[in-house]
């Protein structure tokens, strides 16, 4: 008996339309154009409201005349212990980097465990333990949590989720819109360090140099950034899911500006390179989760690069790329040899479950 | 071939000690014994701080003078529409629930999918407009989210995490430690409705009554609880997993008391009565998701009494026992005959997945 078969959205030319008969595919969690179009076609029209609409890492609740940031991911990496890190690391990070990225100095994480019948009591533990020394080194409290149980077969183990709060200190104002023709754009290290040490463990591949996670909480990173910038700062965010690439063409789509990168300023790690040549991955789509992007006012532009640089998760900061006026939600790549190639958000996904 | 029998904790007398071969077992996330004891032995030791020690159903955290209450819960409802809701707006009853039980105003939600390749975004949709409509109701803002994706046979179509922030007024002071002998204990309405309608559908059972979940959003209902009882109400909380039996053992755990019930007091529908008698199961120990247990100063029990019967999520509420001293730590249940037995922790897992 064969079913009649089905488009798949992602094989489709874009636009890629989510209809009626279409169902979930891996690439609607990749962080590009099938995330893009599910928030945008489903959850934005039900859930409808200005917090939810400005498309930031995180809301902005005004409490009384105080700024509190709010946000939540959940996390289902594959495989959950990895080269420089594991789930437990990784999701205390990734909620206080979304805090951070609006602003915000983390104040309180809370902690939603769904758990596999049958998984390893002894590797809760080294979750857990590795949650505490995240949460320690982050300055971060875990204050609330719950666990769920789901029958053999039915998870992998464990997902994660972490929600977190955090206030805005008053004179900060970081918003994706703010991004102007003339700024900046820093990335505060290498890029793909994340994806590419997941994706080895996953293929069972080994190079030379150990490939390592970048995971690390960057609430200190973002406090120097700020000091120096101040207010020039205008957008902070952390290129995980769909790298720097997806990143900046959400920026160049919320402030209706256009992005120009230069390919010769990417930071990319010689080994990671070679993984990326190797396995055909494009480095400005793979997931960081150690690292900030900021777009600046030029005039701060070199303050906040020295700032980065004295920071041990910035050492390797550099500027790779302008906010220019056209052509606006665009981002253009200029290469070595001078030639200029859109950099798109993907359609179809290219590394589930890194995050 | 054949393993060595591992010792299964779920099955060992009272107490049961999680070892270092243990795996987890469905029980330990069933709001009795092993999860008490998981949260005891894994999870307080790491994450320990005064917020999370309190064990109450959310966090308070301080904000210059504001209290502000923080809450997660995650959703593994099986299946995923029931008859009275589906587990879209079982995830904000849920978390806008544990927010009032702090006594807080539920201000703003957060909302991380995941969601299993393959799942049919028609019924994306249709939970997505449930949580609409939740939301709607309960008055609060589903304001930052996040979704992610895992590969076909490692979920089970949806899990989904919510977690809610709101403000505590100035007077309140709600905390499971505040319980005193003498204080009346008061249940909004009917026990196990919910539980109950799970199974029914689960097990493909027909009654002569519909049988319906009662998850609503009680934040009006604490309101009017508040207003008529003001700081002489002492502890508020949601029976949700291991139901009633399971919320006063805390409360009695937490506040070093006993608690005396009444089970002629005991408001249960005929139809889950019967169901309950069918099935072999104790309306004690099934979840609730609209009820709220309130334990008020004596003085003010009538009034509470008389709003909660007031408000349309109340009608058929009771006074059901009372804080005595003694046995510290223990609920007693006084039967229709007089007798009397200890309703304690259960140590299995009655109802996996029931939220």
């Amino acid at each position: 008996m064969t079913a009649p078969s089905k488009p798949n959205p992602a094989d489709l030319a874009c636009p890629v339309p989510i209809q009626s008969h279409a169902t979930i595919q891996l690439a609607h969690g990749g962080g590009g154009r099938l995330s893009e179009r599910l928030i945008a076609e489903v959850f934005l029209p039900a859930f409808r409201n200005p917090a939810l609409a400005a498309l930031h890492d995180g809301a902005l609740i005004d409490l009384g005349g105080q700024r509190l940031a709010f946000s939540t991911d959940s996390y289902v990496v594959r495989p959950l212990f990895f080269p420089g890190g594991d789930i437990g690391s990784l999701a205390v990070h990734g909620t206080v980097n979304d805090l951070a990225m609006c602003g915000a100095r983390p104040l309180a994480l809370s902690a939603g465990f769904i758990l596999e019948e049958g998984f390893p009591m002894h590797d809760l533990g080294r979750i857990v333990e590795s949650m505490r020394a995240a949460a320690a080194e982050a300055e971060v409290s875990i204050v609330t949590g719950d666990t769920k149980v789901v029958d053999r077969g039915k998870g992998d183990g464990v997902y994660l989720n972490t929600a977190g709060i955090g206030l805005v200190p008053a004179e900060i104002e970081i918003d994706p819109r703010r991004a102007a023709p003339g700024d900046m754009v820093l990335v505060s290290g290498t890029l793909a360090d994340h994806g590419i040490a997941i994706l080895s463990v996953r293929e069972g591949l080994e190079f030379e140099t150990a490939l390592e996670s970048d995971s690390a909480p960057l609430g200190g990173l973002v406090a120097a950034i700020l000091e120096a910038g101040g207010r020039d700062v205008h957008v902070l965010r952390d290129p995980t899911r769909g790298g720097v690439a997806s990143t900046l063409n959400e920026i160049a789509s919320a402030a209706r500006v256009g992005v120009r990168l230069e390919e010769m300023a990417l930071p990319v790690r010689e080994a990671v390179r070679g993984a990326c040549e190797l396995l055909g991955f494009d480095p400005l789509y793979v997931a960081n989760e150690g690292k900030c992007l900021a777009v600046v006012a030029p005039g701060v532009a070199d303050r906040v690069l020295e700032a980065m640089r004295a920071h041990r998760y910035g050492r390797d900061a550099a500027v790779i790329g302008q906010i220019v006026a056209e052509p606006p939600g665009r981002v253009v790549l200029r290469s070595s040899v001078g030639s200029l190639r859109i950099v798109d958000l993907l359609t179809g996904e290219q590394l589930p479950r890194i995050c």
